[in-house]
């Protein structure tokens, strides 16, 4: 016979959970994770509340109860692209600036007696759940705050990788062998030169990974092109009119970030529109150009864009059991005490991958941003080294297929019922 | 005790098997249908050669012993994107224009003492097949031709479908709905216009599929924008601008060859260079600069280019199944005397999708091009009806997904071993 826990009902409060910045193909997961985690422990945790579109859902008191989801529509979040409960592009500015947000905060938080507070986002996220830890204390209402990493970017420090870009990468690595294999077989009398503009501003992660593709001298991407490395021109077009003569085309991949040594970006290229407008253009089509205008090869370009960050039909396996492993760490850290921390992935051990959850401060976390380091990148800084290739490969290892109905894969369908408001005051965002 | 079957050697002549024109993530599933089809009959078929780069490869010479490969690398063939041989768009002129081009032709097939022409392509491609056929009896050297379809454009006449269509519709549809649900989720404070540009320079069809993702009334994609209806900007802006309103957001999946009433290409709208040269850029880019020039909303774009008609990843398995069928038809049609024809997929019921395989002769399919329908698209010219969804659907039905090594898919690796040249003669093309 069970023994029956005594659960002091009091005990329970409810928990906020919120998406933030730009999604990713596995951060449904992390969502997936945390609400399921936190269901088992209804003793602790009482509802669940999502915000809607994000951190503004909490400014504006527009909370989403996810216990009115079903357990199966729950389920379904961990193969669900996109933010199902919709994220924001809203950083909250510095406590010195706009206090009355933070205290927005808890006026909402204490308002609906939430104590936990979980925050899934990129490098921003992580100081703002920082600071709402702190303001809590200061406002004499403590409120545990847990960041949950996320962003397709990789540029979060400490962790082996952030949930989210193994699928990118997988992504990215797979598309890019395929489109070379188009190129190949047509290279003889049309396309010679392709270039594929991947996500990643400031980082080139996305990037390196297209490299994964080749795995030969020779094989393709031909060139990559990192926003770590300072754009060379007369270099980039000796080496593409080399890999036309050798390989007969060249597979270029270019990070939307790449930029000139004097700091400005390639995309930034001085395009104009009819009307003279600097045309905002992506740097695929301005690289593609270059080509053309300088060699005069025939060429195709592509930007994958929002395809890149959403294709959860071709999700890497492990991303979506890390995403999914620190939404529940999460929530058990929070139970377990931890406050202002971010679980993070450790690597125990390359091959085979091995790995485990482990956390640190969102102190150390909060606007820290990790690049590619310089020994990932091949000397003539066109390509990614053995090291880069041990970093990257097991992070896209495994399938993770979607479920299918008439062809198309059958994504989580909320509900998202709203929480009665509470507070008769409105905050405008 | 099996009966021995008395095979006299001469009987026996030699095939011929090239691929033309843009490739498919299927055309080379249409090749195993061709070389596995082939070797079970080899009695009839003595070697089959194929044309390294397509059709070039006949005209130089320069032919690939397929007969070198193992059955395992052919096998994967069917799970493998590209071309494997090389492909050409390389359309021979008229008999009248380039005589010589025909006759050369002839040269190499009697050196190699070719008696079957197998051509897999689109439309070009089966008229040259069909002028291949007429110039062999006049020369004096008659040659079985068969054409096998593939475009991912699915304008060829007759067939229900070319293979080829139903894996890029199924990884357009499945994209706009992965990416739908990514602007969805950031449309309160971020992207409200996304932008997908599709391939189809005359016919729709690809565009057409991205329909597939929305279900319900408001569903995204919220525009489509087809080649076969003239483009109307006001029509089109006042549509953008009414999603944001009733949706949050609005995403336009367009056809390359979207065009203005008088017949131009939106593509080639005009935007210059910093040097004053037209800006060869996508259509993509232009609506979406026209979406914010005219509304102002913050918008992306995205351009598929190579990456959908490669995406062997996500293929329909129904196309993978067809395009074999159509291979494996062709040698068998081949066999049975047939001559000037070209396989198709007849469709003999649309619930449950039952088909078949049929045949026309090539002097019908030549230069015919089929266009979306009028009564496929919706009467506002935005979107699809429920009858072209019927036709569409089954065509994505079905996930094919290769095999998969480290994270990435393990495609077909040939010898490609060259057949050695018996002619003195060299032709350059």
């Amino acid at each position: 016979m069970k023994k029956k826990r005594k659960v002091t009902k009091s005990v329970a409060r409810n928990a906020f959970y919120a998406q933030s910045g730009g999604v990713s193909a596995v951060i449904n997961a992390s969502a997936c994770g945390v609400i399921e985690t936190a269901r088992k422990h209804r003793n602790r945790i009482g509802n669940l509340y999502a915000g809607r579109n994000g951190i503004v859902g909490a400014l504006t008191e527009d909370l989403i109860d996810t216990g009115k989801e079903s357990a199966a529509a729950i389920r379904a979040l961990r193969h669900t692209p996109g933010g199902a409960f919709g994220t924001a592009r809203y950083k909250l500015k510095g406590l010195d600036k706009n206090r009355a947000e933070y205290e927005r905060l808890i006026e909402v938080f204490r308002a609906h007696d939430i104590g936990y507070f979980f925050y899934n986002g990129g490098n921003d996220s992580m100081d703002t759940a920082h600071k709402v830890s702190q303001i809590g204390v200061e406002l004499g209402f403590p409120i545990t705050c847990i960041g949950v990493p996320k962003t397709v970017d990789n540029d979060l420090p400490f962790t082996d990788q952030c949930p989210g870009f193994g699928s990118v990468a997988k992504y990215i690595a797979v598309s890019t062998l395929e489109a070379a294999l188009d190129v190949a077989s047509m290279a003889r009398t049309s396309t010679k030169v392709f270039v594929l503009e991947v996500m990643g501003r400031h980082a080139g992660w996305i990037a390196a990974a297209a490299g994964l593709a080749g795995h030969r001298a020779g094989d393709p991407p031909h060139i990559v092109l990192f926003p770590e490395i300072p754009f060379d021109q007369a270099k980039f077009l000796e080496r593409v009119k080399q890999c036309v003569t050798d390989y007969g085309y060249c597979v270029v991949v270019v990070s939307e970030g790449a930029s000139y040594p004097d700091g400005k970006f390639l995309a930034e290229a001085g395009t104009k529109d009819a009307f003279g407008h600097t045309q905002l253009g992506g740097v695929g089509p301005v690289v593609a150009d270059m080509v053309r205008a300088n060699l005069g090869f025939k060429y195709h370009w592509a930007v994958a864009d929002y395809l890149q960050r959403s294709a959860r039909h071709i999700a890497s396996k492990v991303d979506v059991e890390q995403a999914y492993a620190v939404g529940k760490a999460a929530v058990e850290l929070a139970l377990k005490g931890h406050d202002a921390i971010m679980p993070i992935i450790r690597r125990r051990s390359a091959k085979p991958y091995r790995w485990t959850i482990d956390y640190v401060p969102l102190a150390k976390v909060a606007n820290v941003e990790k690049h590619v380091p310089r020994e990932y990148i091949t000397e003539d800084g066109f390509g990614i080294t053995a090291a880069c290739r041990r970093y990257l490969e097991p992070l896209i290892s495994g399938e993770d297929y979607p479920p299918y109905r008439n062809g198309l894969p059958v994504y989580a369908e909320l509900r998202l019922s709203p929480v009665p408001r509470k507070l008769s005051t409105t905050f405008v965002v």
